[in-house]
């Protein structure tokens, strides 16, 4: 089976398809998969999350191309890292592949030499998704190792947010916000009580409330906000047919707090 | 040729790449398509539209996936359907698999059992598609039949909204609106007066307008509103590089009336 | 290696979905490559710049659908266009193939006649992609010339607005706006002095601006305007991490002009 090559951008389909021609010049069709062209614009953070989970599921061996890349052609290095399981990573060393290589393992890391990718063709300093990290890619899928591309390097090794707190009080930060407005937070699911349990929830600089800890939507009613075990494994706001995001006015980054057991308080907000 | 597996979802690229990753570990690179991940969230009605006539055009023995399941980790079934022509379709017991079931003939269900597909690791209460229906898709996509997979089950056998009235007047409700805005309703094509007709239309709320009846977009000014005979074979309501959802402020379920022939009356508003 | 089929579009993945039902009837998984189907509605212009520049990096041999089609069912024909790389493209005579075809050489054209390409089946008035320009993609993809499947037609040669002027004072106009903002214009990079320079800039009605000529986005600060050297190899003026067309009002078509050096003036607005 032809090894694959991921694609995951926040440039939109148009500038991928020009990374796609690149691809297309030496690789089989088909062993190009989309993952997905709207990380929001310039987000490393969530680029980086999403490439972990989208990613991480993937075959062994499949070469995993990242741009989210708000400082392509500065001095930040065009990266390549190869993973203990023979998957391969590639795109700017600014913490959008770390995450990624270091869940599969055993990263090793060099600095792309242009000269040696493409030879006598030095990429333009506003597109290297096109003019670098695909043409590095389709060498590094046709069996290239990632020394024979660049030199040895020490990348930015910057993981996901940790959550941090007791039992009682979780604290961590929203990573991501999906298509529906779900809230995904970096707490993971393990931490907190079953479902049934009620848990106060303060997001960003809302005021707490006390939402319901629920296994999935369809036990909440229509537009009652809960806290659910999300599909990454990590605690998620949401609204059941509805946007957390707008409900809470809340996004990628904002700070999350998760306590319990509920004593006797007054002047919490129920939602 | 290897059995294709289309994907159609409300769930974004980002979600379903998890559902690709699945799928990518036992099928040939290129077998997977994306239909599309943009159905509207949650609407059921519109994906099972849009499955119908996305879907209908595949080669015999596609195995199709549709997630659109508001009521995921609820006790609605998971489901695979079997039909005449060797096509396989897998999602949700809501409705949204039917209509291209039905469609394909004589469909044959069974009730997804979790054990089966894969032993030992139950499905996340929030994201089927990637825990139960990308597992089923591949090892059907390799062969398996459903009984395999599942037990014998009668599922919601609701077929797309049914259009209703007489030659001279024609009652349906809007299906589908498109990128472009157009309003394509239930009514076949073929209950309409031929091109060049007028009809009196009614949108929802709207007060009743006349319209042309026009063979095709450029048969009509720019910005002026028309019914067309649209490429799924029913009426559609455009506005010729415009929008009609937004001038009609029409969407998915209103009712639309079609009225002929135009006798002398009064009070009728030409657009 | 299989012939691939690319598909460049402005009407959306779920009509799209219905192209490549048809394609995959005889073409083999994973020889179908979505180049995009954003984009913006109608706009003829941007869909002939965005297809040749995302298609002429593909492999010779390629079959380049493009449906960017606001006079479907109109007199204008049916096209299909043979280029002297062997490359073949297909799509409406407005001109939206002809820069593409221009660039991939000597093009030789046909009117697709529906009775040779579709025996039987006469496309619908409004959807020729599916019904007419896929069926032709898939048999000319599988070999056929383009000479078997219409007769020789005389298209519409419009080449992408060509950007005027000295070096002092360079004219030209808008062509694209990325999913950044980002303007790119008409104006070869090459015209410009280097990175360092400074550049007055007027877009559409705008009131002239002094901005500078930089090499990439990280030489400036966020939030900041400037002139870059895009990876169209022509001039772009974009805002660092922010939207040029929301900041200077401006779109597809508007003129621009860049004028230096920049003498001794007074009332120019620095941005």
């Amino acid at each position: 089976m032809a090894r694959l090559v991921t694609l995951t951008t926040d440039i939109g389909w148009a500038y991928a398809a020009q990374m796609k021609a690149v691809l297309y010049r030496t690789l089989l069709p088909g062993s190009v998969v989309d993952l997905t062209h709207d990380v929001p614009a310039h987000s490393v953070p969530e680029g980086a999350f999403l490439l972990q989970y989208m990613a991480e599921g993937f075959p062994a061996g499949t070469v995993h191309v990242a741009v989210v890349d708000p400082g392509v052609g500065s001095s930040r290095a065009p990266l390549a890292l190869a993973t203990a399981d023979g998957s391969v990573l590639v795109g700017p060393d600014n913490g959008v592949l770390w995450p990624l290589a270091s869940r599969l393992g055993s990263p090793r890391a060099v600095r792309l030499d242009p000269e040696r990718v493409v030879p006598g063709r030095p990429p333009s300093a506003t597109f290297e998704g096109r003019d670098l990290f695909a043409p590095a890619a389709a060498r590094l899928a046709a069996g290239a190792a990632i020394e024979q591309l660049g030199s040895p390097f020490d990348p930015i090794r910057r993981e996901l947010p940790v959550p941090r707190g007791t039992p009682e009080s979780m604290r961590g930060e929203v990573l991501h916000v999906d298509r529906f407005g779900n809230l995904i937070t970096n707490v993971p699911t393990e931490w907190a009580p079953p479902a049934g349990a009620r848990l106060r929830v303060t997001l960003g600089s809302q005021s707490e409330r006390i939402l319901s800890r629920a296994r999935t939507y369809s036990d909440v009613p229509k537009g009652r906000a809960a806290v659910f075990g999300s599909s990454f494994g990590l605690l998620e706001v949401s609204v059941r047919e509805g946007s957390a995001a707008r409900r809470f006015r809340a996004g990628v980054g904002h700070p999350v707090r998760f306590r319990l057991p509920l004593g006797p308080r007054s002047g919490i907000k129920q939602l």
